[in-house]
């Protein structure tokens, strides 16, 4: 069946055309010689024509430089403007000028799609704010600094599936609607079909909700697997404004079977954190140098000392004396037993240098349920981490969980279930994929840092 | 700030123990010579206690293989039973079988945690069918196929995200909530607060809904970057018991710019599909063989054979002439400009020789507003494919978008911006996750190749 004529008539319309090789931007600035026809599509970044030479920017999103075009002033033509669409054909060769190695000598540009740059908000050469191009969820990625986030945010997701590839963990995609509340972790956005708001009838037969956290469920795989983990979105319906909160936000979720001490888990959270910083910062140099420079300066050198030490780790009770024998006064004061607010937050981290802080061992009446006992006192802390860092507040929270099937006993059945047949110590961890962004580009508004935010009274596109 | 009290103990701690390596068992198993003392966890597959000699079986997770323990009859306890947890410590050495290359020959043996063997619904040495365990959607990845297909679809995934990685895409996260539905496609789940029904007010201030797919937002990268692809979850509230639909389910999507052929999309689904499957087949040999052996007999040889040969294509034009010639008789009488139906879907790939199919070029009115007006008549076709895959049916679909904004007035606002500034032809394509595991796989029930799956009546977990 190889060959009908759809097939066909595909492959003989591929062979008339003259073979030219078609170059990515970011393969065109890194070519080692001189070539033959090529061609590069992309966006016109700027045009400046001179009386001799016609010289274009062209970016196609592979990478934060552009190509320079040189051409000859005949091949202007009206619609050839800053934003639009061009497809350049002609020969790659070595730039004279010494800040980029090629460029390209446009032999023919055929504008692809006009870009109407009185209406267009976007405008050449300028540095638009954040807040500003956050108007146009539909365009920002137009810009120089959010094509640099999102560039730097897909290597970020893929190193942070490859650190847990190599270390042996098995990828669950924990599901995104569930009928459990994981811990009360704010509220929860419920989910029903139009025909349910007509009938009273259910669609699950239960109520449903979007998941605040997979946490349950990859415990459920870690009765099979001692490693796995998961990454993908989790939800709150918190009416909050805070440059810190979104209604629909990623998560990196570990658990871990036969652990029983909770500097493993904070060892794989360190880990995962210097492993996937340092890749970033090597495989995105100029994106990330964007923020480092624009953004947030000295972040850079604050990034590199903190990859090169161990984090800081001190107990909720040492957290609480720091705290009280602080000179500043905070409007909440110090108690234990009392939840850690930002304001103490920002002071440990401060206290402790300006680095990642690992805080364990929190009272047990503060945390849920699942949470391991300590056994130092009646019901007295439990085997928690928070790990704080400077700007962002809590990073990563973590647990050993509660394995003994007596100190759950009166729980939900099925929680109950997996502690009945072959019960093991574990414990794990979560990491929030915005934050982690917001601290090491040093980006002050978690609306810049996902492609397309929703949060209370917004949910555009 | 390095090492304040918390961090010093635990030092202490870990410098106090014997050393002693942790093995999973996959490295156990694969090692190439006899070991100093070593430690290995996991439950407990089988148990045979002998005059002499006392074997076990250990699985962790790691592999489908399980590790053979080797120890003497007064290690035996009263906890140690099918299921249970445990941690054993000895030498590694050669294996006398010919099966299997290293065995644990154990010093001590704890038991960890408990199994009540009684009420455990899975049993020793006994293969469960996929319906029996789907009864436990809690315990079910502790059954070596669950378990198998785990790894499989967690490397499936790891292979995707490489793929496009390879191939300079960037990753996009397209967002789940979304104020508008992409093309109809069923019905929707709406989401609301319970503030929300109380108060009559709307979170987002506008209605909400889960996403149907990534398309639309896609769309708005490929306006900055060539090359764009998404992996995440998709939703349909639509009533069905089928064994090829669920309520939750994931989704491939990629777009790309510059884009003027439908043949451009089709090879990349082409590769994505063959390349992913080599790798998951030589990463999980002896995950995917269970299938093939058990589940799907002569599977792995028309997998094999497809992986070397070009998928077929016919029009959509050539398909209904198929169908009007066939002797079968359908339900549904295939005719010009009607969609295809399972049963003619069915026809087609066996007609073609049982491998994928692509169908391509269909009718202008049976396909959403957006795909590419082939203008080979008025309003006659559009640029738009089905790979129709065999057991499976519908695999991916794809199409070239519409660019030129005289055929897209009158539509949404934004849709229209795109292609006012700098719009470039380009095109697109969805691959569904579980499908595609269904077709590799051979697995009936599409809720047998997802981790706790949702359809209506069903949330379990």
């Amino acid at each position: 069946m190889l060959g009908t004529r759809g097939g066909w008539q595909a492959l003989r319309r591929c062979a008339s055309l003259p073979q030219v090789v078609r170059l990515r931007v970011s393969e065109a600035l890194g070519a080692q010689e001189s070539s033959g026809e090529v061609k590069v599509q992309g966006w016109v970044r700027s045009v400046r024509s001179q009386k001799e030479v016609l010289f274009l920017h062209i970016n196609d999103g592979s990478s934060l430089e552009h190509l320079q075009v040189v051409a000859d002033p005949s091949l202007e033509n009206r619609d050839l403007t800053f934003g639009s669409a061009v497809e350049v054909r002609g020969k790659l060769v070595k730039s004279p000028h010494r800040r980029q190695n090629m460029e390209l000598r446009a032999e023919t540009i055929r504008v692809v799609g006009a870009c109407d740059t009185w209406t267009f908000p976007l405008k050449m050469k300028e540095r638009h704010p954040l807040e500003y191009v956050r108007q146009f969820p539909h365009l920002r990625c137009r810009s120089n600094t959010l094509a640099s986030l999102l560039r730097i945010r897909s290597e970020a997701t893929a190193a942070i599936h490859s650190f847990f590839q190599d270390n042996g963990y098995v990828h669950i995609h924990t599901p995104i609607i569930t009928s459990n509340d994981c811990e009360g972790a704010g509220e929860l956005f419920q989910i029903e079909t139009s025909k349910e708001a007509k009938e009273k009838t259910q669609f699950f037969n239960v109520p449903a909700f979007l998941t605040v956290s997979g946490q349950l469920h990859l415990e459920v795989m870690a009765g099979a697997f001692t490693h796995v983990f998961t990454f993908g979105p989790t939800f709150r319906a918190e009416d909050s404004q805070s440059r810190r909160h979104l209604a629909e936000f990623y998560m990196v979720e570990a658990e871990l079977s036969f652990t029983e001490s909770l500097q493993d888990i904070m060892q794989v959270m360190e880990d995962l954190f210097k492993t996937v910083t340092s890749t970033v910062l090597s495989k995105c140099p100029r994106d990330v140098e964007l923020f480092h420079k624009y953004i947030a300066p000295a972040q850079k050198d604050r990034l590199e000392q903190i990859l090169k030490h161990k984090f800081v780790t001190i107990s909720y009770n040492e957290a609480v004396e720091i705290l009280k024998q602080a000179s500043q006064t905070f409007t909440f004061k110090p108690e234990w037993g009392c939840d850690l607010q930002t304001e103490h937050e920002k002071y440990l981290v401060k206290h402790c240098g300006e680095v990642p802080v690992f805080v364990i061992n929190y009272p047990y009446d503060l945390k849920p349920f699942y949470m391991r006992d300590n056994e130092d006192g009646p019901q007295h802390t439990v085997a928690a981490v928070d790990l704080l860092v400077p700007g962002v507040g809590e990073l990563c929270g973590g647990s050993l969980r509660e394995e003994r099937l007596p100190f759950l006993e009166a729980r939900l059945q099925r929680y109950l279930d997996l502690r009945k047949y072959g019960s093991v110590p574990h414990g794990g961890f979560g990491m929030g994929f915005e934050r982690y962004l917001q601290y090491i580009l040093g980006v002050a508004n978690i609306k810049d840092v996902i492609p397309f935010p929703r949060f209370s009274h917004s949910c555009l596109l």
